[in-house]
């Protein structure tokens, strides 16, 4: 970190949302000079500038005529539209970030982007059950990762510049391919979602209520992201859907040898050995 | 229930891991004055005996010389056997019970012992990731079901005392035909297990540390399970190897479904939604 003043004095943020709305809050807190612009439907503007998240806000990205930060906190597949709405004067000066939960797509949008915008892509890992402004918080990001995905031609000093941000804010940056961010994701964010709701549907679908009424803590864990909000998810799948093919695949086909070992009568040592050792390796430095 | 004083005074209990150690430490809590026998080797009985939990110990069930209840708290597999080594003495005047996760090995168990003898199978939902004595605690089964599976012989009086006594530690006392738990407990419990385990091993196996280090809070909720310990699920899935097998058929089913909806880029709105539903049934009435 050089110096303690904000990387970036005008923000703004389109959607504030839980992840937009929480980076409003961190930057409050972090950094109370910066001016920050939020970009939303009325309601929402109304309840973050009355909390104090916000200075301003406005109902479209067309109107934004300032900014030194741009941060696209949209679902995923508005952030790429959105990328294109933006003025002229702000492409050419602002840097340009997204907070979306897939990163190929959006990359490749930016490359459709006049020469000299700056696009990196971003995604803070998060793991929030709800979204909205309600639940947003500053501490959010908190010792968490934040992957960071520049272009090759992106300049040392924006990516710099982000990474201040994002510590800013409490969060750990990591550098990552946008290609290699999509498949590490689709493995363990996306496929642990796919699997809790196809889960928690073939457990409710088969016993019902007495059923669920006798289920541990097991089922309840297990199936915690069930209750994820599927408008969130809808466009994750449909934007990383090879990726998540590909791992999907391979959860099946570990699933069928479950299945086959139990009717030969074997010990599902394999799978539950390699489980138990990933696990620890999982929960290594966490708290 | 019917008076203060305890249903049973002189309780043997086999196997004083983290549900026999935790039914101990109750019974001492709720009914100070009866007697408790543990069965396990010689230094579980040390530290048992050592903390209070227990009266006194012995090494083999074959030498319990008195007991109004006797509770098989070994591994399923163990119990079993254990049963066909109970003194005849015992056999013809205690109540037997197990705490086994699969309730059909046992039950037909039973059936073999000499007429006279009166099991009534039980399952109380655990849901701690941590197996041994160092973790039982007296209010483990606060609020939680515990499925009893009566034979169809078994009389009231015997129904009775028991449910009298597990109401006593604090659990909700459920009764269910054997199959039936084992169906149920196919989906809610072991299906959960093996889904958690074989997530836990594709994923690692797919990013290795550096993936696991940018894992959010739901891969970790979702493999909670996958650090269990292998030595009790090798017995479960084994006793209920052909409903754990319909249980995986189902979700893999749904897996396919989703990985198809995917690929032809629609929705996955029913697996979602249906999630969802099912989700807010399984929350209802919990802390």
């Amino acid at each position: 970190m050089t110096g303690d003043g904000p990387p970036f004095r005008r923000i703004a943020i389109a959607g504030i949302g839980l992840i937009g709305g929480s980076i409003a809050l961190g930057v409050r807190n972090r950094w109370p000079a910066a001016a920050v612009v939020g970009i939303d439907r009325p309601a929402v503007l109304a309840h973050a500038i009355g909390s104090g998240a916000i200075d301003r806000g406005l109902a479209s990205i067309t109107e934004l005529d300032d900014a030194d930060l741009v941060v696209l906190a949209a679902p995923v597949r508005q952030n790429a539209r959105l990328l294109g709405e933006l003025p002229a004067r702000i492409v050419e000066r602002a840097l340009l970030t997204d907070v979306g939960g897939t990163k190929r797509d959006i990359v490749n949008a930016a490359r459709r982007l006049p020469p000299g915008a700056t696009f990196v892509g971003g995604h803070p890992i998060g793991g929030a059950e709800r979204g909205g402004f309600g639940f947003a918080r500053p501490d959010l990001f908190k010792n968490r990762p934040w992957i960071l995905t520049p272009a090759v031609a992106t300049a040392d000093a924006a990516l710099a510049g982000l990474r201040r941000f994002v510590e800013g804010l409490g969060a750990r940056p990591t550098v990552m391919d946008a290609a290699e961010h999509d498949t590490v994701m689709a493995f363990v964010s996306h496929l642990p979602q796919l699997t809790a709701s196809a889960l928690m549907d073939t457990v409710g679908g088969a016993v019902a209520g007495g059923g669920l009424a006798v289920a541990g803590r097991g089922l309840v864990d297990t199936t915690r992201l069930a209750s994820s909000p599927p408008s969130v998810w809808r466009d994750i799948c449909a934007v990383n859907a090879d990726a998540i093919s590909g791992a999907l695949d391979q959860l099946i086909d570990r699933l069928n040898d479950l299945r086959a070992d139990l009717q030969r009568g074997e010990t599902l040592e394999a799978v539950f050995g390699g489980a138990a050792r990933w696990r620890s390796e999982l929960m290594k430095d966490r708290d």
